[in-house]
């Protein structure tokens, strides 16, 4: 007979075969769904997600967890941890009620279809109350996630996408970055003018630049037995450990922000295939918050990629496949110059490091308001744009497809989810500082194309970890103490200083 | 309060949903998946049709399907007929024990993984033992199912994939196809000796291929909003009637094959995007049996797109795309030539029209005998030699990968579904004849490009009844008669004698 421990186990597998495919159908639907199949495929998702959530809830696996607990003796610190967070997510799903659940997934999807068109012809008013209805079942949501974990509204959707993540650990972090940050900005666009740029002229056949990504993912370490590199609007790392799928888009008269793009993603990527395959199904063998997952991306992208080591290293492949008249552009002086461009611009996705924080900075303080119940949808485009004027000095006035509009988080219902991307930036810069007290010479063996000492030392630290600690403790074991900003100011200072 | 047949529907709109995301999953295995995916795979979906099954045979159904019939005095015929659809199904799943449908889908899924590699290695020994598992348990679900349906455990299969179909039907229709053919493929291929025909010169790019099958896909009514074209290693016609997906794969030295190829599954696409969208997630809303579908690719590729008509149509096309310096492969002449060629060979997916009844009257028996217990999975090779020398003259000794081993169809489970491929093209046959009658200049409106009358007249008359009845009271109704061999044998005279 199996062990109360054991049955959980097995239900758990089942919901992670589920979730398996719906990951698999979401990356379908991004990058080869044709357009008329959406009303139908939302229908059929919004089944599926229902169902899923049935069976996460499903009330014998309450008395299941009740009785392993009382029998938790017997288990490993793996186990136990298993447990604890099939414990407190079956806890929290159940509270939901189905049919918010379904209003919940049915008000993000049709709101994320909508913006896709909506955002292209400028049109906020259009967008505005479906929006309004996404935020409004997602106050519904975290006010009934924060009565149970004793926690503000906020914080309850933040610890949902990183657990033990609160305002309280970001605040003093952002504004530390906030202090530092625009002077900054000033001084390093001041001081990039007085330095030559080639510009890079196409056209990059999709062919080529789709080489020159595999090439260098393959180097790397992506495992194409078990992945795939494809297109998208919107770049993501989607799919399972099993089958990890990175997408791009490419800009045939420029190849190097789908470049750079391609190897975020492969950060995401590498963590998720080097996840421990004996755990794949449960929660405890799962990638960790998403602070730590972008720390993963950003690690490879920032502190590995576009460092004057890699590009070294990079050059003669880009040269190998991306044919091009003029030298100039492609080479290796050339391309430390452009991979620490810095400009203050409207995108948060083509933000260079230094200026990205204050995009990010922005959308925090405003998605606080949203959900406290303090601002409305309906004043967004005023509020987005007097953030962007004090903090970046642009406006985005009249131009909301560049300005609220410009991200799917908030259309698709991810509130609370906007810190990760400079959390995990910080989280990166502290880790590579400890990778290079580990091992000094690490940037010259990148130079010269090894790249598996990295992954070995990515993969101790933290992907064999999975989600046996949470976040801040993983920080802590790998680099002796707390987060800090100090790293990624550093760094900051170092590059571009 | 909602009547016992509306719930009846909901929980098929439910069931429907995770259909189409079930068959949107076996498309991306098929296209998509990378090869290290496919154990992870297995699991996942192996609980999936687990979960089907239970969702359809939730006990509550059966009570609502009895309280429905007891108020069906309320329904439209085509409500009526769902209920019947849904009662039958209900009933027939109910019969078949979870463990036996989750040991029928991991034997299938495990055998189909095995044969791509041992099929490319020649080596049936290795797949035998796998091969009879899958054997042994479709046995055991057909006993169960005919011991229901009062019929032969062969006929229980038949049933599944055309309901109405028997071996009493099958039998002398392919008698007298045995009894014509024989003889006419040698006349057939003695008189084309004669025949001048320019041998196709490639390369081809696929990029050219593809884009001149896109062009006729598109003139013809596919619609691209609502499905795609992709490649995979056997072309196939999956998704879902909201976004159909088809694929064929390219051979760089001849773009004939794969063209035909695309035009064929475009044949089982229109239907199935033409179905009555109202039904869409019913029973009574899906395309009928396996013969009828057959039919509509058969009609499509058989008697309109080899057709000298269309091809004088459609030679402007390939020669826009297909740039080739030899003139005489691509003019008109050579490509009626080329499409009406006949030849006796191993493989049935590159067999003529004429030729290509034999290959289904092997399988026929053979698969017959192996329900019936009367043949083992062991003596397989050489039961399909001796056939094959006996109706086609050609040998398959040490050659099982061009023998039993060419099809995925047994690996996969699916016996009792070799039938529909020649059935469908007598149906075809008799189809084209009623339309000829109807619209005596059909063909001249096709050689001018006109194809909406066709799909009209394909929609009227198939399409649009989806399952309201079954494939042979339709045939009846269009064509005036019961399914004979006639308008096929006469086809085949006029085109080939």
């Amino acid at each position: 007979m199996s062990s109360a421990y054991e049955e959980i186990e097995q239900h758990q597998k089942k919901l992670g075969h589920l979730q398996h495919l719906a990951k698999i159908l979401n990356w379908d639907e991004e990058t080869m769904m044709p357009v008329g199949a959406g009303a139908d495929r939302m229908e059929s998702m919004s089944t599926l997600s229902l169902l899923l959530h049935r069976t996460k809830t499903e009330p014998k696996v309450g008395d299941l967890i009740q009785k392993a607990k009382t029998e938790s003796q017997n288990l490993d610190a793996w186990q136990k941890r298993n447990l604890e967070m099939i414990e407190k997510s079956f806890r929290l799903s159940s509270l939901l009620p189905a049919d918010l659940v379904e209003r919940k997934t049915r008000a993000s999807m049709t709101c994320q279809q909508a913006w896709r068109k909506l955002r292209a012809e400028n049109d906020y008013k259009s967008l505005e109350p479906l929006l309004h209805e996404v935020v409004a079942v997602t106050r519904e949501t975290s006010q009934i996630l924060a009565d149970d974990l004793g926690l503000s509204p906020y914080d309850a959707l933040l610890d949902q996408y990183e657990e033990g993540l609160r305002q309280s650990t970001i605040d003093p972090l952002f504004d530390e970055l906030q202090s530092f940050l625009p002077d900054f900005v000033d001084q390093v666009i001041d001081k990039q003018k007085s330095q030559r740029l080639t510009k890079i002229k196409g056209p990059f056949e999709v062919a080529q630049q789709e080489a020159a990504s595999r090439e260098l993912m393959k180097a790397i370490g992506f495992d194409f037995d078990r992945g795939r590199l494809d297109v998208s609007t919107h770049p993501f790392c989607g799919g399972d450990p099993s089958d990890v799928r990175i997408t791009t888009r490419y800009d045939l008269n420029d190849f190097s922000s789908a470049l750079m793009g391609v190897l975020h993603e492969t950060g995401h990527a590498l963590y998720e295939q080097n996840l421990p395959a004996k755990w794949r199904r449960q929660p405890v063998g799962q990638s960790r918050g998403m602070s730590l997952h972008e720390s993963q991306s950003l690690f490879l992208e920032m502190q590995i990629c576009r460092s004057p080591s890699f590009l070294k290293f990079a050059q003669p492949v880009l040269a190998k496949h991306l044919a091009s008249k003029d030298t100039h552009a492609l080479a290796y002086e050339n391309l430390v110059t452009l991979y620490s461009r810095v400009q203050k611009s409207l995108i948060r996705v083509d933000a260079d490091e230094v200026t990205y924080p204050l995009h990010i900075i922005l959308r925090y303080r405003i998605e606080k308001d949203l959900i406290a119940n303090k601002l409305s949808t309906k004043e967004l485009p005023e509020r987005w744009n007097s953030e962007m004027q004090s903090l970046l000095g642009v406006t985005t006035k009249g131009n909301d497809k560049d300005g609220v509009m410009q991200d799917v988080h908030w259309p698709w219902g991810a509130y609370g989810y906007f810190p990760s991307y400079s959390l995990g930036a910080m989280i990166a810069a502290q880790l590579f500082a400890q990778l290079q007290q580990n091992i000094p010479d690490a940037l010259g063996r990148i130079e010269h194309g090894d790249f598996s000492f990295l992954v070995k030392w990515l993969r101790e630290n933290i992907h064999d970890k999975a989600s046996s600690q949470n976040s801040w403790q993983i920080i802590k074991e790998v680099t002796g103490q707390d987060l800090t900003a100090k790293s990624f100011i550093d760094h900051l200072k170092q590059r571009y200083g």
